[in-house]
C-alpha cells in the first residue's frame, strides 16, 4: 500500500462507479459500504469489513473519499472514523454536503490534525465510471495530495482547486442550481412542443438541437436519449430532489443575491408533487365569490381563447 | 445557374456569413441587401444591384433566403418580390419571424403557386459562418429542393424538417424560450460565485463545469470565453432582447401551458433596463407606511443578517 491507494467509504451508485473507474486506472483501492455490495467479475477492488479494517489496510497519509447522503450521516460517519485515524490523514467527503457544514467540520478536524476537503462531484454515474469533473475546496497541502488521483479520474480539465474549505461543495452547489435551472426550461419547452397543433417530431428535433443550435448541451443530449428510451414522455410526472438547491436559495437570500429562476426552478418540483392544487381551490372559490365566475373549466372561455378574441393567434 | 445556384436577402451578419459559407461549399450565391455591403477578398458571392437584377439570375425555381429582421419589413419585401417570381419559386424566411404570421403567409402565397418555407436558424454568427442549425417547416415538395443545401450548410444532423408551414419557427421559438431560461440560470450562477467571502476563480470553474458536469453545454463554454475576454462581467448590466421570446410566453398563455421559467427570463431582461425600480420605490413606501421600516438601506437588519438572526450562516 502506497500513494496510490485510497478508500472509499459508501459503495451506492457513485462511490461504487469511481471504485471500480480507479482500479482500471490501476489505483488500490479499499472499498468499504455497511450493507451488502456485489462487485463485478475480475473488481480488483478490495472490500474492508469494517471501518477498523479499513483504516488498517491504509499507510498513512490515508486518504479516504465519502460518498454517502449529506447530513448528520456525515458527522456521524467522521465521529465513528476519527479514533482510527493519525494526524495528517485525509479525509474527502465527495458527496453533495451543505458547504457551511463542510467549512465548521474542517474547522473542526483541523484541531486534531485531520484534513477534511469538500470535493463536488459531476456527471452522474456514467461520469463516475468514465471521467466525473470535480470541484475540490481545502488546504492546499491535504488538496495536492488529492490532486494527481482526482486529475486521472476526470475527464480532461474536470478538475479544479476551487479555494479553502466549503469552496468545493458552494461551487458544486451552484453547480447544481443552474442545473435546476437548465432543466426546468428545457420541461417548459418539451411541453410547448407537446402542445404544438401538429405532431412535432419530438426526439428528431432534441436531436438537431443539439447539433449546431444555441443550447446544445449534454442535459440536452439525455432528454433525447431518455425521450427514445420511454418512447414519449411516459414516466410519472412527479419528481423529487435531494433538497441541496433549497440551501442555495437560502444562501441566495442571505448574500442578497436574486435569483428567481433558480427558486423558480424548485418550487416547480416541488408543485409537480401537488395533486391536490389547493392553491388553485382557494383563487377558483374567490373568483367565484366577486365574479361569479365557474368552478371548473370554462368553455365558454376556451372558445374565445381558441377563436380569437385576443386576436391573431393561428389555430 | 442550376440547382445548385441560390439567393440570399439581407447580407447583415447571418446573411453574409451564411453566403459566405455557402460559396466556400461551392454553390452559387447571388447576394442583394439595400446597403453597402463589403465583401471579404477573393469572395465568390456575386451581389445584385436590385430585386429585380436578383430574381433575373435565378433560373426557375428559384430559391430566395431572406435574412432580415421580423415583421412588417418581411411582408414588404415578400410584397415587393412577387411580381418578380413565378409559380414553383421558393422563399425560405430563415429570419425569426412568428410563426403565426409563417402560416399566414405561407396561406397567401400558395394562392399564387409561390412557397414559403420557414426555416429556423440557430448557431449564432459563427454557425452561419462555419456550420449552422436549422429547423425547416413547409411542404414537402418545396423543403425538399432545400434540404441537400441546407444539410450541407449545417453541422452534421443539425437539419430536420419539422412539419408544415409555420412549425420551424415555432420549434425555433421553442429554443429560443429554453435559451433564455439557460442564460439566465447561468447568470444567476455567476452573481452567486461572484458573492462567495473568498475570491473564486470564475475563469477556471467554468472550464471544469464544461468538462464532464451535467451542465456542460455550449453556452458555459461561450460564457468562459466573454468572461476571459473583458476579465470579468466588465460590460454595462443592461440586457437587450429582439422580442421573439415574448411571443412564446403569449403562445404559451393560449395553450395553456405554464412556463415560469421562461416567463421570469424575460422579465429578468426588461428589469435589467430598469434604473428607476419604481417597484421597489413603491414597496419601501408601503412598509415605511405600515411598519416604520426605513428607506434605503437598514444596517440593524444588515448586522443580523450577517450575524445569525436566520442561523447557521457560515461567514
Amino acid at each position: 500500500m502506497n500513494a496510490n491507494t485510497f478508500a472509499i467509504i459508501g459503495l451506492g451508485k457513485m462511490g461504487l462507479n469511481l471504485a471500480i473507474h480507479a482500479t482500471e486506472l490501476g489505483y488500490n483501492i479499499v472499498g468499504y459500504d455497511p450493507y451488502a455490495v456485489s462487485l463485478p467479475e475480475n473488481s480488483r477492488l478490495v472490500l474492508a469489513d469494517s471501518l477498523a479494517d479499513l483504516a488498517a489496510r491504509l499507510d498513512g497519509p490515508r486518504k479516504i473519499f465519502i460518498y454517502i447522503p449529506a447530513g448528520k450521516a456525515i458527522d456521524d460517519l467522521i465521529a465513528q472514523l476519527m479514533p482510527l485515524l493519525q494526524p495528517g490523514d485525509i479525509i474527502v467527503d465527495g458527496g453533495n454536503s451543505y458547504w457551511g457544514d463542510s467549512i465548521r467540520r474542517a474547522q473542526t478536524l483541523r484541531e486534531q490534525g485531520i484534513h477534511l476537503v469538500d470535493c463536488g462531484t459531476s456527471g452522474g454515474v456514467d461520469g463516475a465510471r468514465n471521467g466525473a469533473c470535480f470541484m475540490v475546496g481545502g488546504e492546499t497541502a491535504a488538496v495536492n495530495q488529492l490532486a494527481g488521483f482526482l486529475r486521472a479520474m476526470a475527464v480532461p480539465n474536470g478538475y479544479t482547486h476551487t479555494g479553502g474549505s466549503g469552496s468545493g461543495h458552494f461551487v458544486k452547489l451552484v453547480h447544481n442550481g443552474i442545473e435546476f435551472g437548465m432543466l426546468q426550461a428545457i420541461g417548459e419547452g418539451m411541453d410547448l412542443l407537446s402542445h404544438y397543433p401538429e405532431q412535432l417530431n419530438i426526439s428528431e428535433i432534441l436531436l438537431t438541437w443539439n447539433n449546431g443550435s444555441v443550447i446544445r448541451s449534454w442535459l440536452v443530449e439525455l432528454m433525447k436519449r431518455l425521450y427514445d428510451e420511454k418512447q414519449g414522455f411516459n414516466v410519472p410526472s412527479y419528481v423529487e430532489d435531494t433538497g441541496e438547491v433549497n440551501w442555495l436559495v437560502h444562501d441566495a437570500m442571505q448574500m442578497e443575491v436574486s435569483v428567481p429562476v433558480i427558486a423558480q426552478s424548485i418550487m416547480q418540483l416541488i408543485a409537480s408533487r401537488d395533486s391536490e392544487h389547493t392553491w388553485a381551490r382557494a383563487v377558483a372559490m374567490m373568483r367565484n365569490g366577486f365574479g361569479g365566475h365557474p368552478f371548473g373549466p370554462d368553455e365558454a372561455i376556451k372558445y374565445e381563447r381558441k377563436h380569437g378574441r385576443v386576436g391573431g393567434f393561428p389555430f
